[in-house]
């Protein structure tokens, strides 16, 4: 059992933002998150996109602003359980929480951020009889480890800028490599609409538009795909169906946890804390809503920042806490490591 | 007469972060301020030292986040009246705002936000009989133009940094440098007291310590001042006393506005849009106050981003205003600049 102050369900900004305000009132943090690794949205959608709106950066791409949340809040050692997703929560008669992954991880924790975004990511699913039976037999919605695909025919179908670049990538470890759209034109970044031309002339991958994949065979596992190319139908054998359509957000299993839910958000006491309908409980950043809600970084910032003072509250209370200025006081991190500005001498002139 | 949208009372980081904040949705706004150059706190009292709490920054130098922040709002072109104080205000008929300075300069606006951080910084001053009597004849509490000084004998009063550099810096300008301290300790950085202990070796610098100014003489403007060393008392002449005891925060005028204030800082509905009890009066950054505030710049941050929203509809009545994501819509500048992220390309593969 993981044991933390406070578990935040959600590794974007806000979440990772959370670990530093929390981590100046000496509260420990755990995170958990769906995707393979920490950024959310940011990481997994637009990484090399640039951010106008993050005060004190004219410009920032969203990957570097990751990278750097994640070194602010380095020095107090968070906890991630990734890949995984917040599934079921109980309250223990103490008030505090026991929230158990997918995958069965159980987290024990005082109190419970939800930072989850949008929500948690699903991959938008062709339409495709029978799709179901073949996830995890030949079916994959994300690229989460090239290996499995090392000397095997694959099939990707898409036509932005994952289907290119994973295309790109994977022509170098599969076998054979083909790659479906229903369009001619492709939408992606120049380099990358250039690179998958290159390789199509040089006879690495296998171009099919416009076309669809229609039909799946295959009796334990994916043994080939039907196309329609115009009209067409044809056979492809392969050994593995990547459909890489997008990905689409759903607040997942937290919408069963007895929250507020308003337009698939979760609705909070803004006027105080961004405290839920349930004790303990917060939603901060793009996952909650409350009048005049802007879905901005910089919001989320500042509603985890007041969070973390009413978890401090709840865990002492009747103990008051001073805000103290990390300019004049510094910060001492969990690890050890002490940060401060220059210190100023007293010292005589002779 | 200036006629802006937005009028921002204060020049610090919030009220810069507002220009940014308003200009996406098209309004103008004109800065006020009573230092002679923007960045509130940062650039008046601490620019040199780190910042470790600003989201996404684990560090930034002070005065570094205020060029930032001019460099980010650049594009919206914001004005500026500085080095004048918001004295009186009037609401017209139409609900529209007039705001004078102490230095008569009017400024017509649509909404007014008060980012005052905590208040105009005052000068403290040393207990001296008639000190007022000879302020602007000899008696100066901030070195706005070193030129005055130019070849003049001067008395510096004070022990810390600002008092450490100026007698630096006036060491080339003046005729004289007497730098006088209670105390043989100075308190600053290890360079800066370094340098006035060189420049006192080589005879730049005269150093009376512990010694305190107590009497102040001349008829039209200074001639000489009394002072109290260890007891004795002497008198030194000079054109200029220049008492560097640090600055304190006050509201100023906009106490006598009609707003509601509590804890010398204006009550706010923080559960809206960070409006006062006057409609079209704003209050965001330090200078305000509701359950739960905390003065720090990332939550100015946000009440400026909320509060324009406000505005907008107070200006745009019915109109509703769609958020568009400058990720993915980019920036209109004022001055016709556009930023926006690389454009994905749609081109077919031959």
């Amino acid at each position: 059992m993981i044991k933390t102050d406070i578990l935040i369900i959600g590794a974007g900004p806000t979440g990772l933002f959370t670990v530093f305000e929390a981590g100046l009132l000496k509260l420990k943090c755990h995170i958990i998150d769906g995707l393979p690794q920490p950024g959310g949205q940011l990481t997994e959608l637009y990484p090399k996109k640039p951010i106008f709106d993050i005060p004190g950066y004219p410009s920032v791409l969203a990957g570097d602003l990751v990278d750097n949340l994640m070194e602010q809040i380095k020095q107090f050692q968070p906890g991630f359980t990734l890949n995984e997703k917040a599934d079921t929560i109980q309250k223990l008669e103490d008030g505090t929480f026991i929230v158990t992954t997918d995958k069965g991880t159980q987290h024990h924790a005082n109190s419970i951020a939800i930072a989850g975004g949008l929500g948690s990511f699903e991959p938008r699913k062709p339409l495709i009889e029978d799709i179901e039976f073949y996830e995890d037999k030949g079916v994959e919605y994300f690229v989460k480890n090239p290996e499995l695909f090392r000397d095997k025919k694959i099939v990707i179908a898409g036509g932005g800028d994952s289907a290119l670049d994973w295309s790109v990538f994977l022509s170098n470890v599969a076998s054979e490599v083909t790659l479906i759209h229903r369009r001619n034109e492709f939408r992606g970044a120049l380099d990358s609409v250039e690179k998958v031309q290159e390789l199509k002339h040089a006879g690495k991958i296998h171009l099919i538009t416009p076309a669809e994949v229609v039909g799946l065979n295959g009796s334990e596992h994916l043994e080939s795909i039907d196309i329609d190319e115009n009209g067409a139908h044809r056979n492809i054998k392969t050994d593995y169906f990547i459909p890489l359509f997008g990905l689409t957000p759903k607040l997942g299993a937290i919408a069963n946890w007895g929250l507020e839910i308003e337009k698939n958000a979760i609705k909070v006491n803004n006027a105080l804390d961004y405290q839920t309908n349930i004790d303990g409980i917060y939603a901060i950043g793009d996952v909650n809503t409350y009048p005049g809600k802007l879905k901005l970084i910089l919001c989320g910032f500042h509603e985890a920042t007041l969070m973390v003072q009413s978890v401090y509250q709840r865990m002492n209370p009747g103990k008051k806490h001073v805000l103290k200025y990390t300019t004049v006081s510094g910060i001492d991190g969990f690890d050890g490591t002490r940060k401060e500005a220059e210190k100023q001498v007293v010292k005589s002139i002779e």
